[in-house]
C-alpha cells in the first residue's frame, strides 16, 4: 500500500487537535486514516469518542496510523505556511515544505473504526446546541470535581432542554426541535467541554440520538458519542417560584460592572452582596474585612414595592453573563429564589437562591 | 489632620500596584503618604524596598495610612473612569465617582520612611538598565529556586556589566557609564524582577550606588534598595574562548523559527539539536522518541571549514532572543563553548557550552 499525500488547512487542523488533546484519556493517541471520503481522525477517551473528517483531503488509498495527539498538535502548530503537507504511511506521518522536513513515529494499527450511528433522533444547528450548553454551564458550580458534575440534556416532544444546577442555583435553556426523541443524558463536564470545542470547528446541523446508553451527535463531517453519568439531576423544577411580586428590567452589562466593583469587598466565603431595588435604581453593596463599597445601576422599569435581598455575587454575575440585550430579574420574596431572564430570548432561565440574613 | 483628596492616573497606578503586589513579602502592605511633593507609596519586602512618588498628586497636608496591596490593586483596577479619585485618611482610603463609593480599611501608621540615599554613584538611563538586565536574565537558568539564582551587576571605571550564568551558559551586557563606582552586587531573581517592573513605569535616568551593603537605584520619582545575595558568581570569564576558527552571520528570527520546529522532536532531558554549518547554510536537526525533524537557515556569510556541533535548543533560543538585527555565531571547536553576539550591538555576549557527543 503506497503512502498517501494530503494537504490540510493549518488553522482548522490546529484547532481540532487542540480540542482532541483535551479529551481525558490515559494515553492520548489519534488514529489517522486516509480515505476516498477525506481524512478521518479517530480518538477515544473517558466518556467521549470522536470521529472527524477533513473532506478536503480525499485520497484513493486507505492508509491508517496512530500517533501521539500532543506531539502531532505541536508539530502542526510550528509547521510553516497556511497549509500542512502530510504524507500518511502505516508507521507514521511525514511533514515538509521547503527546507523543513519532519517525521512523527506512528503505531501500525489495522482496524476499521466502528461507526457511531443514529437512526431517527432530532436535528439541531451545531451553533445553537453550543450556545444552549454554554449558557447553562456556569450553574454546574465549582470546578473541584469536574468528573462528578455535568450538564443534563432532556429530550421531550418538540423540545431539547439543557439544565445545570449545583443546588444553590439553576440554569436552563430550551431549544425547540422537531423529532420524536424522549429521554435524558447527564453529561460530565470534561468530555462535554472537549465535545463543545470539537463541535465549534464544524458548521451546519447535527442529529442527536440516544443510542445504546450513549448520546450520539452526528454532523456532516463529525460524529461524537458521549457517555452519560449514571445519575441525573433530581427534579429541579420545584425550586423555581411559581409567582413573583416584583420585576426589574436592567442592562446586564451595567449590573455586571457594579457587581465586579462591589464584590471585591465581599467576604471570601459566600461572596455576599446586598441588593436594594426601588422605583428607579438598583443599589448594590458589599462589605468585608478590607472595607465596603456601593454602586448603583439605573432600572429601565421596576414593578413592585421596594425590596432588599442578598445574593452570592458570583452566581448573579454568571447568570447575567450570557444575556444579550436587557435582563429581567423577578423576585418572589427576599427568602425565595430569584429568576433571571433574557428579555429578548425566552429560551433562557437562571434561578438563584438568596443568602438568608441571620 | 483633615483627610487629603487626590486624583491619580488609573493606568499608571494599576501598573505600579501590580508590580508592588509581586514583591515577595509575608504580608504585603503598601504605606501611602500624601505630601507637598506628591503621593508617596512605600513598600518593603524580602530583598527590596520601594519608595515611589506620584508628583501629579500634591497636597498641603501630610496624611499616612497602610493598606493591603492586593486589595488596593483590585479596587483600582475596577474603578470607573481614567482617573482614580481617592481620599486618604489615617484609617484608610475612600474611592468614588458617580454612584460608586468604596472604602478600604487601613492601619494607622505614624512614621517617616527612612530615605534611601546615594551619594555619588553612576547615572544610567532607566530603559537601558532594564534592557541590559533583561538581555542576560535567561542565562540564570531554570526557575526552580529563584531565591538562590540571580543577575550580577559589576561596576568598574567606565562600565556597568550585567552577568548571569547557570554553569552551562553565560550572558553579559556592558553599559558604558560615567562615574567612579567599583564593586559588585548579585541580585536575586524575584526582587529583581519586581524592581524591573517598577522601573518600567518610570522615565528618565537613575543613579546607582552601593550603599550600606545594598544597591540603591534613585530616579526622579522612584527610590529602590536591593539586597544582594552573599555569594556572587565565580569568575566566569575563563569560560569564554579566546580564539575562534569559524564565524557565521545569520538572521536570529529565521534561526529561532527553525529551532522551534526541530526542537519539538528533541529529547526532553537535554533538548539536543544538531547544527551543521557550511558555506551557505546552517542545517538544524532534532531527533527523539516521537520522530525526527530538520530545517535549514541561509547564512549571510560563513568563514571557516564546515563544522558540526550539538547544543541545547533552549539555550540557543534564549541567547538569540534579545538580538535585534543580525546575529554572529563564533565557533572555537565543536567541544568548546560557542559565542553568540549581536552584529550591531557590541554590548551583548552570549556563551553556550555544547552537548558533547558520547
Amino acid at each position: 500500500m503506497p503512502n498517501a499525500r494530503i494537504s490540510l488547512p493549518k488553522a482548522k487542523l490546529s484547532a481540532v487537535l487542540g480540542h482532541l488533546a483535551k479529551i481525558p484519556a490515559s494515553l492520548s493517541m489519534t488514529t489517522i486514516q486516509t480515505s476516498p471520503d477525506g481524512l478521518w481522525l479517530y480518538q477515544s477517551g473517558h466518556g467521549l469518542d470522536v470521529q472527524l473528517c477533513f473532506p478536503e483531503a480525499r485520497t484513493e488509498s486507505r492508509v491508517t496510523t496512530s500517533v501521539n495527539t500532543a506531539a502531532l498538535a505541536q508539530m502542526v502548530s510550528v509547521a510553516p505556511g497556511e497549509a500542512v503537507e502530510v504524507e500518511v504511511g502505516p508507521s507514521g506521518l511525514k511533514f515538509g515544505t521547503g527546507g523543513y522536513r519532519a517525521s512523527l513515529n506512528g503505531l501500525i494499527v489495522d482496524y476499521d473504526e466502528p461507526p457511531i450511528e443514529a437512526e431517527g433522533g432530532v436535528v439541531v444547528p451545531i451553533a445553537e446546541l453550543g450556545r444552549a450548553i454554554r449558557c447553562v454551564r456556569h450553574a454546574v458550580g465549582g470546578v473541584n470535581r469536574p468528573h462528578f458534575r455535568g450538564v443534563q440534556l432532556e429530550f421531550s416532544p418538540g423540545n431539547l432542554r439543557a439544565v445545570a444546577s449545583d443546588g444553590y442555583r439553576l440554569a436552563r435553556y430550551d431549544l425547540g426541535v422537531d423529532g420524536p426523541l424522549n429521554g435524558k443524558a447527564m453529561l460530565p463536564l470534561k468530555p462535554l467541554d472537549a465535545a463543545l470545542g470539537i463541535l465549534s470547528t464544524q458548521d451546519g446541523a447535527a442529529t442527536l440520538q440516544l443510542h445504546g446508553g450513549r448520546l450520539a451527535v452526528i454532523g456532516e463531517a463529525v460524529r461524537l458519542a458521549l457517555t452519560p453519568m449514571g445519575q441525573g439531576l433530581p427534579n429541579v423544577e420545584n425550586a423555581i417560584p411559581k409567582s413573583y411580586v416584583a420585576e426589574a428590567i436592567v442592562d446586564p452589562r451595567a449590573l455586571i460592572q457594579a457587581i465586579r466593583r462591589v464584590s471585591l469587598l465581599s467576604p471570601q466565603d459566600n461572596r455576599r452582596i446586598d441588593l436594594s431595588f426601588s422605583e428607579q435604581r438598583l443599589e448594590v453593596r458589599g462589605a468585608g474585612d478590607y472595607g465596603e463599597g456601593r454602586d448603583e445601576v439605573p432600572l429601565d422599569t421596576y414593578r413592585g414595592e421596594p425590596l432588599a435581598l442578598s445574593l452570592n455575587a458570583v452566581y448573579l454575575y454568571d447568570a447575567l453573563s450570557c444575556i444579550e440585550g436587557m435582563a429581567r430579574i423577578k423576585i418572589s420574596d427576599p427568602r425565595s429564589p430569584i429568576a433571571v431572564e433574557a428579555l429578548e430570548d425566552a429560551r433562557y432561565l437562571g434561578v438563584i437562591a438568596p443568602i438568608l440574613n441571620p
